[in-house]
């Protein structure tokens, strides 16, 4: 093996380009979110992201080949990423850390509902959700009246908040 | 979300329990090279690691409920690493993130043959595998006479290995 990398074993090669605590969340971020912006990937983030290391992983993974960053042409001083193909191949490993997450660690319920939906709707749901990431990032067209899964996630997670707030009110 | 966890996302709870670049390694190892003793851990690593991380990986997978230790019964004075149910349930995110590593990092062949019966077995060979962890780390009955699963991966590993020595030599 070549000095780059402790070892050829395609574990260990995923490991050294997203084991760390940060790069996978900020994928989540821009995939299931669509958090296109620097700022809103800052403001919005549930974990409370500092800015320095926002910007160090987004650099990190626009070298590793995940991310690309280009100006939006809506807003001419903004510039954002997108996901490459590589990156969208990774709706299984989401999906599946999202479901061993759910069964085995104090999830939270508003949090969970988009891992429960990927979870039940395994490989052929995962598939949409891909398609529907290189419609959006890749600029793939897809066929007309395809009705949006990520859309679908996203209801039903305002859903589940706004019964919370009720309940709490 | 209480102060321990950085949110309820399942997908980030997964990550601060596993999100570096050493505790899957050790699962890894431990799950499909039945390497159960803190020695063979640290001597057969293939990414070499060093006997400080790996002590502190055991302790830590420990305590987040992933490995047991106990005395072996055949080494009065070794320790031997079980995994639990939850680390078992891994499985499915390892065999993701071997496909993923394997069709986009530059993984060897020797160590991707592996990574690629799973990945051809899917969710079927998955669940076979899990039942014999079952059997090795929690003593689970297996039905008599059933193949190993585990044993055909590290043939088909140990094949290969021959096959690449032979075309060296």
């Amino acid at each position: 093996m070549d000095a780059l990398h402790r070892s050829g074993c395609p574990i260990n090669l995923t490991l050294e380009v997203l084991g760390d605590r940060w790069s996978l969340i900020i994928i989540r971020d821009i995939m299931f979110g669509n958090r296109r912006h620097f700022r809103e990937l800052l403001q919005h983030s549930e974990e409370g992201i500092a800015s320095n290391i926002l910007a160090d992983r987004l650099k990190r993974l626009m070298e590793r080949g995940l991310l690309t960053r280009s100006d939006d042409p809506t807003h001419k001083q903004k510039a954002i990423y997108s996901l490459t193909e590589m990156a969208i191949e990774l709706v299984p490993i989401l999906a599946q850390m999202g479901a061993w997450g759910r069964r085995h660690l104090p999830a939270s319920e508003e949090l969970s509902i988009r891992a429960q939906l990927l979870e039940e709707g395994g490989r052929p749901l995962w598939d949409d959700v891909m398609d529907e990431l290189r419609a959006v990032h890749l600029g793939k067209a897809l066929p007309p009246d395809t009705p949006s899964v990520l859309g679908r996630l996203t209801e039903a997670y305002l859903e589940v908040a706004a019964r919370n707030r009720a309940g709490e009110a």
